[in-house]
C-alpha cells in the first residue's frame, strides 16, 4: 500500500515538472479536452443528429485522431484525412459499381480481389521514403476508407449516402480539431524549430566559452560546479537529428505565421542542422580530452593557453552572436569580427608552432595538447561554415 | 505527357530499387493485403454478419491500423488496441450509468464534462516519456472508445451491447493481423536490432580497416574507388540512436523466438549503441583528417606509420570480432587478442614518442599527426569498453 502511495506520488511530481518544464502541454490538453466535447454536442441535438445518424461519431473519432501539438501537425493530419477520405470514397464506391456488373455469385470475389489489390499497393508505396514523410498518414486512411466502403457496400445499398456522410462528419471533426489547435494558444512547430536550431548553435557557443578556462586551469579546485554542468549541454546537440527532420516535416504544413512566411526556407534548418553536429562531434572529441587521463603538463600547455582560449572563446562568442542572428533572422554578419578574431588566433597559434617552442619536452605529453589545438582550429573552420549559410 | 511518364519510370525503378534493397517489404504488402482479405470474408458470410452487423467494419479497420511491419510492433498495437478497449469500454458504460442516475435534464452535462476531463487527463498523460514510448497507442484508443461509448450511449441505450460488439470485432480483427504478421515470414524487430548492432561495429571496423592504408598513403594516385566509398559507411552510425530506441521498444513486445529469448535483455543494445556512437564521433573527427589541408609530410607520417597502422588495424580487427561475436551471441573473448595487440601498438607508439623522435622539424606539421595518433588511442580505449560491454 505504502508502495502503491509513493508511486502514485512520483507520477505526480514528474507530471508537475512535465508541466512546469512546458506549460503549452498543460493548455493542449485542455484543448484537446474542449474540441471533443464541442463535437459530441453534435451529437446531443436532434435536429444535427438526424442528418447524421450513427456516422456522427466520426466526427468525435477525427477530432481525437487528428488532433496533435502543434499546428502543422494537426493541418498535416486533417488535410490527409480529408483528401485520402475523398479519394478513397470515389474508388470505392467505382469498385463497388464495378462489381456489381457481372452479377452476385461474383461479387465477391471481386470485391475481395480488389481489396486484396489495393491493400497491397498502398502498403508498398507506404515504404517511398518521401511520402512516408509527408503523406503515410493519408495513406493509411485511403487504405482504411477503400476497404469500409467497397466491404460494406456488398450489405449496405446506399453506398453513395454512406460515403457522403462519412466525408461531412470527418470535414466537420477535422475543421474543428484544426480551428480549436490554430485559435486557441498555437503552437507552430516551424518556431520550435526555429528555437532548437538556434540553441543549439548556442549550446556549442556554451561549451566554447568554458572549455579554454578549464582546460588551462592547473589546479583542480576551482572547477566549479556551474562550469561541468554547462558543459554537458551540447550533448543533446548530437542526436538532435531526427527532431529537426520531424519538426521541419509539420512545418511545411503550416501557413504564414508571425516572422514566418509561407514558404520559409525549412530545408535551410535542416541544413544548418548538419553542419551544427558536424562540429558538434569535434567538440564531444574535444570533451573527452578535459576528462583524459594523459594530460599534457601545465607549463607546456601554458605556452599554447593564449591562443587557444582566445580562439574557444572567439568561436564561442562567434557562435552566440549567430545563434542570436537566427533567432531575430537577422544578417549573420555581427558574428564576423569575432569569427575574424578566431582566425587570427589560429593563424597566430600556427607561426608560434614553426618555431621550436617545445625544445627538449617529452613529445608524448605534446600529443594531447597538439590534439586539443587542431581540434580547436577545425572548430574554428566548421563555426565559419555555419556562419555562412545562416 | 512526356514528363509524366519520366516521374512514373522515376517512382517505378524507384520501388524496384526498395524492394531490392529489402525483399520483406514486399511480403509485407502480401500480407497486409492477405489479412485485410480475410477479414473483409467475415463479411460476406450471412450468420457472421447476422451477429455483428455493421460493428464488423471495426474487424476491418483494426486489421488496417494494427497491422505493422515487424512482429514487436504488431503485437504491441494490438496488445494496446484490446486492452485499452476494454477498459475504456467499461469505464464508459460506467460514465454512462452514472449520468443517468440524476435525471434527463442533466445527462448531457454530466457526459460533457466526464468526455472533458478524462480527454484531457489522458492528452497529459501522453507527454509523460516512459508511458509515450510504449502505451502511446493505447491511449489514444482509450480515449477514442471512451467518448465513442458514452457519447453515443446517449442515443443508443444498447451500450453494454455496442461495447461488447466493439470489443470482439477488435480481437477478431487483432488476432488476423497478429496471427498473418507471426506465421508467414515473420520480422522480428529484435533480430533487426540484433543485426543494426552488430552492423554498426562492424562498419567502424571497416573505417579503421581502410583508415591506416589511406592515411599513410604517398601517392594520390594509389587512392582506389572502392576504398574511399567503404569509409563513408560509418556516417550512418552517427545518427543510429533513434531507429535503436525504436527497434528495442518493438522487440520487448515479442515472444520468444529463434535464439532470442522472451526477456532477452535488449538494453544491453541500446547501451552499446551508446558506446559506439562515441567511437563513431572520434572516427568522424579522424576522417576529418584525411581530407584536411593541413597535413603533416610523409617522411614526418613515415616514422610513426607502423604503430598507428597496427593501431589502426588490429582495433578493426577486434571490433570485426566483436560484430561477429554480437551476431554469434557467443563470448566476446575471440577479440581479446586483437585488443591486446592494439594496446602493445598504442605503448609502443607512446614510448616512441618519448624519444626525441622529430627533432628539428617544424612543430605545425606535426599537430594533424599529433592528433591523428591521439585519437587513434581514444579509439582503442573505445574499443576496450565495447569489448567490454559486449
Amino acid at each position: 500500500m505504502e508502495k502503491f502511495l509513493s508511486k502514485i506520488m512520483d507520477a505526480a511530481s514528474e507530471g508537475k515538472k512535465l508541466g512546469v518544464e512546458d506549460p503549452r502541454r498543460i493548455i493542449h490538453s485542455l484543448k484537446v479536452g474542449l474540441a471533443i466535447t464541442l463535437v459530441s454536442v453534435f451529437y446531443y441535438f436532434d435536429p444535427l443528429y438526424q442528418g447524421f445518424g450513427v456516422s456522427a461519431m466520426w466526427a468525435v473519432i477525427t477530432v481525437v485522431v487528428v488532433f496533435e501539438f502543434s499546428v502543422g501537425a494537426t493541418l498535416g493530419r486533417g488535410i490527409n484525412r480529408g483528401i485520402a477520405t475523398l479519394l478513397a470514397g470515389s474508388l470505392g464506391v467505382g469498385a463497388h459499381r464495378l462489381a456489381n456488373f457481372p452479377g452476385e455469385k461474383l461479387e465477391p470475389v471481386i470485391l475481395g480481389l480488389s481489396v486484396f489489390l489495393v491493400a497491397a499497393a498502398v502498403t508498398y508505396i507506404r515504404f517511398y521514403p518521401k511520402l512516408k514523410a509527408r503523406y503515410d498518414y493519408g495513406l493509411l486512411i485511403f487504405l482504411l476508407t477503400f476497404c469500409l466502403i467497397s466491404v460494406s457496400g456488398y450489405r449496405d445499398d446506399e453506398v453513395l449516402k454512406m460515403a457522403h456522410k462519412r466525408l461531412s462528419t470527418i470535414l466537420i471533426g477535422g475543421s474543428a480539431a484544426v480551428v480549436v489547435c490554430s485559435f486557441i494558444c498555437p503552437v507552430w512547430a516551424g518556431e520550435d524549430l526555429h528555437i532548437l536550431v538556434a540553441g543549439n548553435i548556442e549550446n556549442l557557443g556554451i561549451f566554447l566559452q568554458g572549455f579554454g578556462h578549464e582546460y588551462f586551469q592547473t589546479s583542480y579546485d576551482k572547477l566549479l560546479d556551474d562550469d561541468k554542468a554547462s558543459s554537458d549541454e551540447y550533448k543533446s546537440v548530437l542526436n538532435s537529428k531526427s527532431t529537426e527532420e520531424y519538426l521541419a516535416n509539420f512545418a511545411r504544413w503550416e501557413p504564414r505565421h508571425g516572422r514566418f512566411r509561407y514558404r520559409h526556407p525549412w530545408d535551410q534548418y535542416l541544413k544548418i542542422g548538419v553542419l551544427v553536429r558536424e562540429c558538434a562531434y569535434r567538440i564531444d572529441a574535444l570533451n573527452g580530452y578535459l576528462n583524459s587521463e594523459m594530460k599534457t603538463p601545465p607549463e607546456i600547455r601554458a605556452k599554447i593557453q593564449e591562443s587557444c582560449t582566445k580562439m574557444s572563446s572567439e568561436s564561442s562568442l562567434a557562435l552566440k552572436q549567430l545563434a542570436l542572428s537566427v533567432k531575430a533572422m537577422s544578417s549573420s554578419s555581427i558574428a564576423d569580427p569575432h569569427i575574424f578574431n578566431a582566425k587570427t588566433a589560429a593563424k597566430k597559434l600556427k607561426s608560434l608552432l614553426k618555431t621550436d617552442l617545445w625544445e627538449d619536452t617529452n613529445f608524448l605529453e605534446i600529443i594531447p595538447a597538439a590534439a586539443v589545438t587542431s581540434l580547436l582550429i577545425e572548430i574554428v573552420s566548421c563555426t565559419v561554415k555555419i556562419a555562412d549559410s545562416v
